[in-house]
Order: structure tokens, then sequence, then C-alpha cells
């Protein structure tokens, strides 16, 4: 079992939000899920959309000259909305198709760059992974026992000083696998802790610890970069005195950290062993075979061979078998 | 690793909601999570609940003649809240015992049909899906190099005409499973979407190729259908400006869409190839004793032979065993 | 493939909160999983959060006698803001540094004992499995084809009395892995739900029964008992008349559920029986050899089986040897 729990906090001063601190409770989504842990990292904000008509945003599309542009009820697969049939003027110059949809639109044309919460380099994740081998009734977790509170408040992993602290920071996961997490916060991606259990239980249970190590699960070549990152959508949903509703739409990028957690426990089992070693010899009897051809066919003096060889029966045969004919 | 994403916008047009557009934000619950999506396509919403007082539903354990009927403090496993035990008014005729709960208490007798959302019939999900084979170091992406981001915006899977684009029709899904998008969409269920990766690496990585199919995940037996589908509830919750509490309760139906990968890549390797020569020989072994036992058992001939088998050790054994005892 | 529903309704009654009532979508976060439910059953809440500047919780690190204690700008991995770097009274006596952040600023220094939402020990979970053997295209669910749903709706599962009813109470659960639920709703923990299907395919389905088994996947051991519990931070948003966002933080404690299926279909196969074979009769080979070597060199009439055993060839080498160098 894993479970996982992040830290740190950051501020953001933009025109839209204003001044705002962000917290776990902020920037985590959802707030647990189990093996996996979403932390936002860029986000574009639609705040107070209501349901309603508008026009939407411009594309190849959407643009229209006239209603006669706009199929009424039609809906792409892309838009926002369903077309009402309507061509009406987005803004000064532009005029495109009006739909109803969540009011205005969401413009996620320009993702930011760099990341929104590009703090997010120094929070702090925390892994708890309980093993256990049913087979060899054989349990323990990545806290290990000599490890003291105040330590496990303080300490960060690292692979060399501390590879075996338990709280990673997200910079360094990214870093130890050969990414830059400020690339990465912008269009979000994936990244595996693998955390690697390779215990031999014939030896002592205090030598069998784990290991961890980091991989970027989504590849990205950049040769052929076809839809890149991780990102969704949620949305906050408020009701203001009227009792209309009102949502505040949120694309979230974000990197999911996803645990992996994979270990061998070895203990010498001796049934395999019988199966190796049985086949082992059987291999040998390509031996006899072998220096029987050699001896029969190879050899200068192989016909006294092959005389001895198939010699008494053949003798009887002639013999004792023209007796019986008789 | 696997990331999903879906696409679709719908409308609806109820007397309790009015006229509502639903987008991903809306239908995705939780908006995100590892290998799998839920998509709402049914729906029981029970708006502005608040924490009060107020009468069960009326079923066969909670209609009462007067508050005799109703233990305080009692609440069963199905019901909406804790008794108080008053006898109150549930409408005109009938009493039902008083509870405190979110009032006022849902009323999920009876399901939408034909579902609420069915148009998500037509909604795309996206799926990317990153492979590695540590054991090769091999890894590979189900979105093929060859794939243009044009294709991408535009194509839908189709297991002849489109077998390697990434993006489903929900319906398509579903079809292909062998069951009705409308029926399903009404109660909910699971779809397992399959990615099998069946790959030769000793043959060039571009034959590696992700082939898809797709699973109804919970068997429904048509004769015997006991709690079928697949629905939860959820909250969102509203404060008013005297700042009480109030929520909209959503008992959703939906699918829930799990991505399932799998693929085994093969490689040549000697060592389970001689094992298996190895014990294929050792049967061989089986026939010298078969042949033994027809010769010296079965033949007619059969005395001459073991005669000659057993003969020279029993020579000597009498001839010399006589000497050694003088 | 595996889903899950909880049912239960409890009341609480607190200064803070005041008498509150809780169902399924206020207590299961996120309101669906895969494989995996969590129940919060302790809390702490932190009631009308803004965004602004207030002073930090006191501890050996934010307790300050000026601003020069405070760093401005500074933000230690626990701490809930950013440092504004001035030193404020925290209450009469105590002065902390101020931060910028959600005030006031959650203190989660005392977990409610008992927990908060104690009665959850008598919530139920209905656990829904489907399984499917690919390789012998064979499929069951854990709902037995003889199950009512009268049953359904009343039964609860005992290892003993009961052990096919796929509805769990939550206390039982816990005790059935030897632990306590009221120690354990405290700090929250992680129980796992196994569900076995051991199958021997020969015999008939209907000896193929789901085996439910429960153990506690977070180990804790009393004596080293370094951050226990499972617990996480989640918030409800609301927005006030004037638009401004105020929040409701929920640090809550609870359990989560995760489902394990497994299960191995046994089928008679004919390869690995070969092969199992195979190796054994090379074993038996090791006879043969070891015979020879006890009976040409233990025994005391060696000798003669040695001559036997290399006569005829010998022979031949001297006589015909001879003539052919001639």
């Amino acid at each position: 079992s894993v479970t996982t729990k992040a830290k740190g906090v950051t501020v953001t001063n933009t025109s839209t939000l204003g001044f705002r601190v962000w917290d776990v409770a902020d920037y985590v989504i959802p707030a647990q899920e189990e093996n996996s842990l979403f932390i936002m990292t860029n986000m574009i904000t639609t705040i107070n959309q209501t349901q309603g008509l508008c026009p939407e945003l411009p594309d190849k599309t959407t643009v229209c000259k006239s209603d006669a542009n706009c199929a009424a009820g039609s809906s792409g697969v892309h838009s926002n909305g369903i077309a009402t049939g309507r061509c009406v003027l987005f803004n000064g110059t532009v005029k495109t198709c009006e739909v109803a949809a969540w009011c205005p639109v969401e413009d996620d044309t320009h993702v930011p760059d760099p990341a929104f919460l590009k703090a997010a380099e120094n929070f702090t994740l925390l892994v708890k992974n309980n093993i256990w081998y049913p087979k060899f009734n054989f349990s323990k977790r990545n806290i290990l026992p000599n490890t003291t509170t105040a330590y496990l408040k303080s300490c960060i992993y690292d692979a060399v000083t501390d590879p075996f602290c338990p709280i990673f920071r997200l910079g360094k996961i990214v870093q130890d696998a050969g990414h830059s997490f400020q690339d990465m916060a912008v269009e979000g991606g994936i990244m595996g802790i693998q955390i690697n259990w390779d215990c031999n239980l014939d030896r002592t249970a205090a030598l069998c610890l784990p290991r961890y190590s980091f991989r970027r699960l989504d590849t990205r070549d950049v040769d052929h970069n076809v839809s890149p990152g991780y990102n969704f959508r949620f949305a906050k949903y408020y009701s203001d005195p009227t009792g209309t509703e009102h949502r505040t739409l949120i694309k979230a990028y974000g990197i999911r950290f996803d645990i992996i957690v994979f270990g061998k426990a070895g203990k010498f089992d001796i049934i395999p062993t019988m199966i190796n070693i049985g086949s082992g010899l059987a291999l040998l009897g390509v031996a006899t075979v072998l220096c029987d051809v050699i001896v029969l066919y190879c050899m200068k003096k192989r016909f006294y061979y092959r005389e001895k060889k198939y010699k008494y029966v053949e003798d009887y045969e002639q013999g004792l078998g023209g007796e019986m004919d008789q």
C-alpha cells in the first residue's frame, strides 16, 4: 500500500486572480488518490462562468460572415457549446458563431510560460509505502525502523547522501529523471517514482532496503511532439445570492506522480532447482549419442564396433530363426 | 502510464434544472484518475438541500401511523437520516417518520430513462498510453510516430478503417463490446478498454503496435439482475448570504472506463529454450525403456533376448561364486 | 473490475459546526475511486478561511520577539504561508511571525479523540467484483447467482455465518484484521480487503467461490510509531455575496479501503506436466551412474564386472589392432 502527502505553499500575483496563496488543498487534485498524486503547476482560469449564450473563440471553423455560416444545434467535438445558429461579434472586428455554453468560453490558446506555480519545484512529497510478501509473510515499510520523527521532519531524499529518506523535493525527482522541472511544469507530465524492494530473505531482513528511482512516464520525443503533457479541466461551483449557479473553470496543467512499487523477494527453493538440474542432465544424454555417432561412423575401425554393437541378436536371428522354421 | 481526456458538450432542458449546458468539467468525476475515467450519463439531482428535519420517503419501514411507530435515534442502513421519533405528514395522505437529515431527502425511486445525458454517446475519449519494458529498455506510446496533430484532431477509432487512432467514440466502445450504449447509460456500468501490446522485439520496433479491444467488466446476466450498473453520490456545497450551508446532492449514474494495458514483449532467450529441449530429450528416455519392455516381454523370441541381456554376469556369479567360497 | 458503495448516516453536535448530519456524499472523498474507497472518520475543520495576513501558529520556529526574527518571503516546508516579515500578536501573550495565507491558519495540534465520526463503525460497504480469466474465458461475480435482492438488502458479511455476503460492516472489517476500529478511526489507516478466487476449472464453476480476508496495510509498530495513520487536506470553496472567495479547510483522517483481488484459475495443462516429468526422468539418469560407480568401484567382485563391461572392445583392440599394423 502506498500513501502520499505533499507539502508546500506559494504565492502568485496576477491581474485576474490578484494576490493569492496556494497551499496543498488548492493544488492537489483530487485530494487523495491510490498510488498517485497530482500536483497542479500551471493553469488557465476562467472565472465567473455562467450558463448563457456567447460567441465562440475564433478559429477556422467558428469564424463566420453571417448566420448562414453557423448551423444551429451543431456541436463540434472541440467546441465549447451548442451552436445557436447566430453569427455575432466576438470583438470589434471578428464575428463568430454564437453558442449556448458556460460563458464566457475558455480561451486556452496561450499556456502561461513560465508555469504559473513554478515554485512547486520546492514542494516536497512524502511517500509512505508498506510491502508484504504473503508467501514469506514478510512485511516492511519504507520508513526504516531507525528513522526518528525529528529526522523525518528535516530530511530530504538524495540518492547519495540520504538514500532512505522518504521525502522528495519535486524538483529533485524531475531532475534525477533527467528532465527540467520548469519545462515540465508548463505543459505537465507524468513522473514515475519507482520503489524497488530487492530482498534476499535468506539473509537478514535489515538488508532488505528500498531503492528509489525516477522515470518520466510520458515520453515526449522532441522531433514528434503530438499532444504532449498532461492536463485536465475541473470547475469550482458557486451560487450567488440570487441562487443562479456560476463556476470557475480551471484547466489544470501539472505533474502526476505515480508511485510504482516492485520488488522480488528471493528465497532458496528446491523444486525449480531440481527441474533445472534434471533438464541439464538430460542434455548430457546428447553426449552418448554423439559418441556413438563418432565411433560408429567416423573412426576408421568403425566396423568392429558396429559388429560388436549389433552382433548377438543378429546371430540368433540367423541360427534360431532357421530352426524355428522347421 | 495512461492518461485519458474526454471531450464533448450537450444540453439538457428539464423542469428542475432548466436549460443547462454540460461540458467536461461537469460530467467527469473526479476530474482526473489513474487509468480510469468516469463519465456521468444519468443523474438524480436533489437541489437546495439543507440540514434540517423532514419526513422520510415512504416505504414499508418508514410509513407510520403515530410517533409510536418511529424509534427516536434509530437509523436504518438505507435511511437518509436519524429518526427524531416523530411521525409527520409526508404529503396530503401519507405519514412517515421524521428524520434529521439533509432536507429534502433524495427520492431516487425513479431512474430517468432514457438517460439524462444520453448525448454522451457521441462524446470522445482520448487515451494516451506509454509503455516501457525495463528488461529490454524499450518504450513506445500508442500515438504512433507517423501521427500528425491534424490527424489526431479529426480521427476516430474504428477497428477496421482506423485501428491506430487513440480517440474513441463512447458509443462505439460500448457497441464494439456488444452492448447498447443507451441501455448502459441509464443505470451505468464499467467498460474495459484493453490495450494489447504484443511485441516481438527480435523484429523491428515499427511492428510493435497496440491493439484495442473492449469488454464490459460488470457482467449483468439478465436472468439474475441484482444491483446492476454503477452509481455513486456526490454533492456540490454552497453557502448562502446568511452563511448557512446548502448543497446539491447528485446521484450519478455513469460509465467508468478502465484502461487495462497488457502485453508481452518477446525476445529469443537461450536459457528457457535449453530447459525445454532438455526435458524433451529426457522424455525420449522412455523410448528405450519401452523397447526393452516390448523386446523382453512381448516378442515370441523374448527369452533369447533376455538370455543375452542378462547372461554374463549371471555366468560369473555361478562360476566364480563357487571358487571364492573355497 | 471492482466497484464499492458505502452506506450509513450519523449526526454530530459540536460547538464549531453545530448539529450536523453526515451522509455518504459528506464522508466519502473523492466520490468514486477505482478499487478503493476512503471513508472519513475524523477531521479538523477550519471554517471561513480567506486569503489574508495572520499570525502563524506558535512553535519553536515561528515564535518571535520582533520583526527581526521573521525573514520576509521565507516559507518553511511546514508553515502555512509566506512570511511577511512582521512579528505580530498571536494571542494576548505570544507573538508569532505573520504570514500571507488562508486565514485563520489551521491548528491541527490536537486530533479529536475519540474520532469525530466514530459512528462510522456501523457504516456498511458493498463491494461488487467481477472476475474474468481471459485464458479460459471464464467470468464470475462475487454476487453469487443464488443471491436475491432481498437478501442483499439485509445481509451482513460474517466469516462463519455469512461468508458470501458482499456487504461489510466497517467495524467488522477492522476487527477481523485484529485491530480496534475506534483506535484506527482517530488517526486513520489503510485496510486491505482481499478477495481470493481460487478456482479449479476442471471442476464445476459453482465451486469457484470468493474468499474474503482483511489486512491492515499500514503496519504501525507501536515501538516505532513515526507518522502513523492516513490523512489529507481538502477544501470546500464558497464565494460570499461580494464575490470574495472563502473556503472551509478540512484535514480528513480516515480509513482507505483498498480492494485487492487475487486468484488463480487452475486447469490441467499437458505442456508443463511433460516438462516436469521430463526433468524427473532425467534425474533418474543419475541412478544408472550411481549403480555403475557402486558396482565397478565399491563391490569386492568389481573386477569381473569391470572386465565384462569393457571386455570386447579391448579384445579387438589387441587382436585386430595388430593385424592392421602389418
